[in-house]
C-alpha cells in the first residue's frame, strides 16, 4: 500500500548512529559509535535499595498517573541544584523580570523536541551549530522545521556567521546550541562567545535552546557560566538530563524555561506522553536527597578523565600529523578530522572491515547533502582495553589513507 | 515578553480534566473526574519482587539506552498475546498481504500522537467520534491537525454521517475511534458497525487508528472482534496500553501497525523520547511471562463490575426519568445526559459547591464551541463508599435542576 505519510516524516531517516549500533557485530568488534554512559556510572545498588523503598512506602503514588509538569518534589530539588551549580533560574520574587519554571521531561530529547513544537510552524527554521547532535536535528525535522547550520569554531559558534544567518533567515525561530562539551565535536564555547550569542539573540528577539546534557561531566579546565545564567530577558530554554549521571534507560530529563514557555511545553508534553515515568521521577528525587550526588558525579568524572586520557594518548601516538582531533575537557566525545583528500566512503568501509565502529561526520550535518571529513569517537562506552586496542587499530586504518 | 508561539500550540489548552484534578479540594470532595485505574488493580507485590530481580540480574541492560522500537522480548510477547486475545497481527509468512509490527510506546497517548504526526501535515483533518477522548483530540491539535466530529450512536459511530464527512473533507487523513468501552461515552460499537467502518475506510483509502485501552476490561456481555482483526489491507493502526492493567504511572503502551507505518512511527518516536523507560518495559515482560496476567485481569474486571454496578444502581435510584445514562459493559466511564433545558454552567457550579467533581461534556467535543448537556463519571477511582455517597449527592443536585 502507498501510505500518504506527512511531509515532515516521509523523508526523515532513523538516526544513523542507532542504525550503526544495530549493525551486525561480533565479540571482536570495538564500537566507538555509541553515546552511552559507562555502565559503571550507574549507581545500581543505591537505585535498587531506593526502588524497594518506593514499592514499600509509595507504590500507590508511584504506579498511578501523575501531573504532566513532573513530580513536584523532584522539580523543586532540580531547580535548587541548577541554581546552585549553574546559576540558573530567575524569579520575580528575587527582583528578576520573569519567573523560570522547571519541568520534568522524558529524557533530554523530549525537551528539545517540545521547544521546537512550541515555537515552530512547518517551514520555520532552527539555527544550529554545524555539526550538531543528530537527535536534535531529527527532532526539528520531525516537527516540520528546517535546520540551518552555522560553523562551529574551537571556541564556540561563529558569531559573525550567526548574525548574518539570522538576518538572512526571516523564519528563524530558535537557536539550538550545546555550548559545553558539544556533541559531536567535544568543544566548549568560551565565555566571550556565550555573551556574544546572548546579545545577538536579544538584538534579534530569537529564542535560544541551551542543551547541556554533559555539563556535570567536566574533568579538566574551569567551569564557564551557562548562557541561561545570563538570561535577563527570558530568551533561553535550558535542557538537561539524568541520563549521563544516573541512568540513560530511565528517560528522565528536565527543562528550565520562562514560565510562559514552560506552560506551553507542558501542554505539548501532555499530548505526547501525559507525563514521564513517575516511579523513576521519585527514584531520582530520592537519590538526590538521600544519597551523595556530588560524590557520585565526581566518580563519573574520574572515570571519563581516565578514559578520555587513554584515547587521546592513543590518538597522539598513532595519528599522522595531518589528522586533527579535539581534546575535550568533559563530556563523551572526540571529533577527528582527516585531510580533505581522503575518500571518506572508502575509509568508513575500511573501519568496518577492521571491526571498528565510528560515526561518520555527515551524520551531524545540518545540510544532509554537505560533505564531511570528520568522524566522532566515544570513550565512555568501551572498556580501557578496547580503547587501547581499538585506537591502535583505527590509527593503522587511518595511516593506510593518509601519508 | 511576547513569545512567538507556533500556531498549533498557541491556542492549545491543557486538558480540562487534568485541570479539574488540580483544583482545590478537601477530604470531603468526591471526584468522579479522573480516569485513573483503581489503585488496588496494581500488582504491587509482584512488581516489587520482579523489579528487585531486574536490579540483581539485568541492571546494566535495564538502566542503559535501549532501541526505539522497544525491548524485543516484550514486543514478542505483546504481539503473541494480541494475536491470541484480539485476533490482531498479519504476516506475509501466514499468507497475508502485509506484515504487522508491534512497537512499544510511552503510554497509549504516544501511539495516538505519533500516528497523527506520521500522517498529518498542518491543516490536515482527523475524523473522530463526537464526543471523544480529550487526550487524543489535543494530540491531533498539537500536531497542527484539525478535528472533525461524527456523532456517536449507542452502537458506534454514525456510519452514514461518517461517509458524508469523508466525502466533504478532502484533507481527512485519519479516522480515530475507540470502538470498545468508548471514552467518554462508555459505549461499544456493534460488529455490524465495525465491519461498515472498515469498508468505508477501504473505499476512501483513509487510515484508521483503533484505540483500545480498555479492551481487557470487559465485565459484561460478549467480546466483539476488533476492527484491526478485520484489517486485510493494512489500513488500521491499533493502540493499547498497560496503564489500566499493570500501572498507569509507568507509561508503557504499544502499537500494532503495518510495518511500513510502524517504521515511520519509530523514527518519529526516536525524536520524541529515544525510547520508552527500559526498566519498566522489562518489568512488563517479566510480569507477562512469570506471573498470571489473565488471572490478574480477571481480578480487575471483578473490581470494575462491582464498582460500575454500584454506580448504576445509584443512578437508577436517584436520577429523574428525563436524565439518561449509559450502561457500560467494561472500561471506566459512564456518560450522563441532562435535558436540554438545563443551564449546564449553573449545574456544574452546583456540583463543585456540593464538593463533587465530574467532567463537563464540552471537554470531549471535537468542535470546542459546540454545547453539551452531558458529563462523564468515572467509577474506577472512587471507593465504594464514595460512589454510594457521591452519586446520592449528585442525584440531589440534578433534581434541583430537573423537575
Amino acid at each position: 500500500m502507498n501510505y500518504p505519510f506527512s511531509d515532515k516524516i516521509a523523508n526523515l531517516k532513523p538516526s544513523a548512529i542507532r542504525e550503526i549500533l544495530k549493525a551486525p557485530s561480533d565479540a571482536e568488534t570495538i564500537s566507538f559509535a555509541a553515546g552511552n554512559p559507562a555502565p559503571e556510572s550507574f549507581p545500581v545498588e543505591d537505585l535498587a535499595r531506593l526502588a524497594a523503598d518506593i514499592f514499600r512506602t509509595q507504590s500507590t503514588v508511584a504506579l498511578q498517573y501523575g501531573v504532566t509538569e513532573g513530580y513536584a518534589p523532584l522539580r523543586e530539588v532540580v531547580a535548587k541544584r541548577q541554581k546552585e551549580v549553574f546559576g540558573i533560574g530567575r524569579s520575580v520574587a528575587a527582583g528578576d523580570s520573569f519567573n523560570d519554571t522547571t519541568i520534568i521531561v522524558s529524557g533530554g530529547q523530549q525537551g528539545i523536541e517540545l521547544a521546537c513544537k512550541v515555537f515552530c510552524n512547518e517551514g520555520d527554521v532552527v539555527i544550529c551549530e554545524n555539526p550538531s547532535f543528530i537527535g536534535a536535528l531529527n527532532a526539528f525535522r520531525s516537527c516540520g522545521a528546517k535546520t540551518v547550520g552555522v560553523p562551529l569554531c574551537p571556541d564556540g559558534i561563529d558569531t559573525d556567521a550567526l548574525e548574518e544567518t539570522i538576518k538572512s533567515t526571516p523564519r528563524a525561530k530558535l537557536l539550538y546550541l550545546i555550548p559545553t562539551f558539544q556533541n559531536p565535536a567535544g568543544l566548549t564555547a568560551s565565555l566571550e562567545k556565550r555573551i556574544k550569542v546572548y546579545e545577538i539573540a536579544k538584538k534579534y528577539g530569537i529564542m535560544i535552546f541551551e542543551d547541556n546534557p554533559y555539563g556535570e561531566l567536566r574533568f579538566a579546565g574551569e567551569e564557564i557560566p551557562t548562557i541561561k545564567s545570563m538570561d535577563t530577558e527570558g530568551l533561553v530554554i535550558y535542557g538537561s538530563t539524568f541520563s549521563k549521571i544516573l541512568s540513560a534507560g530511565m528517560r528522565v530529563g528536565f527543562v528550565v524555561a520562562p514560565e510562559e514557555v514552560a506552560s506551553k511545553m507542558v501542554v505539548a508534553k501532555q499530548s505526547e506522553d501525559v507525563h514521564t515515568n513517575l516511579f523513576f521521577q521519585i527514584l531520582c528525587y530520592k537519590f538526590i536527597t538521600e544519597c551523595d550526588l556530588p560524590a557520585h558525579i565526581q566518580k563519573i568524572r574520574d572515570i571519563y578523565r581516565h578514559k578520555c586520557g587513554l584515547m587521546i594518548r592513543g590518538l597522539e601516538a598513532g595519528m599522522p600529523a595531518s589528522v586533527s582531533f579535539t581534546r575535550p575537557e568533559g563530556g563523551l566525545f572526540i571529533w577527528v578530522t582527516l585531510p580533505e583528500a581522503v575518500d571518506m566512503n572508502a575509509f568508513l568501509k575500511a573501519t568496518i572491515a577492521a571491526k571498528l565502529r565510528v560515526v561518520p561526520g555527515v551524520t551531524f550535518n545540518c545540510d544532509t547533502e554537505a560533505p564531511s571529513h570528520s568522524f566522532r569517537l566515544n570513550y565512555s562506552t568501551p572498556s580501557d582495553q578496547q580503547i587501547v586496542d581499538g585506537i591502535d587499530k583505527l590509527c593503522r586504518v587511518v595511516r593506510d589513507f593518509v601519508n
